[in-house]
């Protein structure tokens, strides 16, 4: 064995979103201070997760819940057809589900668009999200929500998705909205953007 | 002299709004530091201020262009007299000002009403309110819009104005309105609380 | 399988020095984004770590480098043997090593004393220092230096340990000493506390 | 009077340590929001500040105790002469004052010397400090304590006062110190800089 062992692990962690070379190396003696039944059911969980998530062949969201290729939320009957929620991440997905004000259908894009992407197919799921709506409309589906985080990559994301699914929306007679801009709550007036006392003005009610 | 010249004067700075002891001190040292014409026109332009401001009698607005005991914005024929926006403080209407999207007229209500305040009309310009808005309505008052930050504190102060000025404005039937709401700059889905998203997604379009 | 998998490796992740319920979550979501090389690869250095890596019966160090039970500071012949130093964890030695300016050997204590420790024997490894001690000055040991943080644990930490091994000390005439206090790189003597500047003045050269 | 009364003060304040331009207004607003007798208050502690406030001819301090052109530190009898301290303001004299640990004398170099400034006695008080030492030397002065920042700038004008005093400190034998350096308060060992390490090791004691 070379010396690097800790220091291997320490560079995996610090490839994990947020985690810096310190951080990384902190968790390595966190791990090795930790018993054995602790590290073997991390070991164990994780082996799990990575067997168990698939993603659903509906809305391309990972899930450990996955019955006939679909995942629980596209499985429920319950859910309303006639409603089909874009959001970039199985993060945003998780976070509107929480909120609990959702009861319609989603899409998982993948991820935002990069300004100026040349191939933005290879980037998100276009030809996905196209069959999705092509299915979702021998329905009756009324309505795509473009629900993508408000910041610059989100917003050409979006433009770019409106543009792309346009002329199927209006053949399809199917309303695409976006999600309302406005005072976010804690926004205090005085330190708001002119752009978000724009669209709060705008769309005052 | 006694020997608290500094102490008092630093005294004085801690009072400005967020300014705390050590960097009290340290403006103290600042003015020491300056040259005296700087000190000068310190002193002549908080006089100034002070003798050139006055509140607007039209919305209680501070400025320095009161004509005829009116401000600039009140005085303006061009601003659209149908449309009266409340705000909590002279500095919020700066804001809306800056951000060039309204060119309607202005009411501040002085602050925001504390949470179960027993005597609203000693904090906020309740009276002054009503005459506001009897003035105006004589005119074409369409619409009053409570601009008022999403907090706990703005969004108590605008249920109770919207009380307040329910019957009236039945009566001369004016629409009341409310900032919207939904993802302001810069708000990530992912990172958006529930209530946000909730109206994120009542105020699509 | 319940539908918490999931969840339960968010829990896992949770507990880890520095994560919070939300970026634990962010962790299992990239985990399951990455190919299954890297969590392969992940997995096997977890393994390899845990195995591979062992307390030095000398310096109780965990070291991915035993040879005959003693890590790799503590079998190399260079290192000064006249001089111990004891710190508080494994992280603490890698920051001094770092540093390059030591060239002694280690003692790891494994924590810092909690105040008022009714039974301190179990925090931390007071019997296996006193052998240390033993075996160390039956060469030539002159110094131990207490290398412990500058607050109020470390502090404690470092009195008991200097009544600890007060007598012992004297009478193998083992010299005791602390790190040095005083103004630390970066420090500005406007912000200096009270403590530093005494420190800083008393220890003035 | 033109439009700017408002913006003119704005930016004077937007001059103070610290201060941007949207605190800058508040503290305009704040001015008009206060009554008349906390302005008058103010405006006259700033005048009387300025005008009570001398240069301590013997330490160049800034004081409103100046007698016979010396402060209350230089004219007090009971403190040490034998012992000066150059500090580069007058806020750093104050924070080891505050500490109380502290018994002779000081000079105020009137700030830190940029690095590679090509006219250092027209940013410090070089031959005002020629001049101190003369004066305190022909009593006893015994040591000359220089107590700068643990920054580069500090590093930089220490090391430059120290050779432009090193003769004339050697003549006299006075010895030249500097503030003593190491963890200071609140340091981590697991978080300290090489050098604060380096530092700590060789002042340990």
């Amino acid at each position: 064995m070379t010396s690097s062992t800790i220091d291997k692990l320490t560079e995996l962690f610090n490839r994990f979103p947020g985690i810096g070379q310190r951080q990384a190396k902190r968790f390595v003696y966190f791990l090795l201070s930790q018993n054995d039944s602790f590290v073997k059911e991390l070991i164990n969980l994780v082996i799990q997760v990575k067997q168990e998530t698939k993603y659903c062949v509906v809305c391309f969201r990972l899930s450990t819940k996955i019955t006939d290729n679909a995942c629980e939320i596209c499985s429920d009957h319950k859910r309303d057809k006639t409603k089909l929620m874009i959001v970039a991440k199985d993060i945003d997905l998780e976070n509107v589900e929480k909120s609990g004000v959702y009861d319609g259908c989603y899409f998982i894009l993948g991820s935002l668009l990069p300004i100026l992407e040349k191939n933005p197919e290879e980037k998100i799921r276009l030809r996905e999200l196209i069959e999705r709506i092509e299915n979702l409309s021998t329905g009756n589906l009324a309505e795509i929500i473009i629900a993508l985080s408000a910041n610059t990559e989100g917003d050409y994301t979006a433009e770019y998705l409106g543009n792309y699914i346009a002329s199927m929306a209006k053949d399809k007679q199917i309303k695409v909205s976006l999600l309302g801009r406005g005072l976010s709550t804690g926004t205090e007036l005085e330190y708001s953007d002119s752009d978000t006392i724009r669209n709060a003005l705008k769309n005052r009610q």
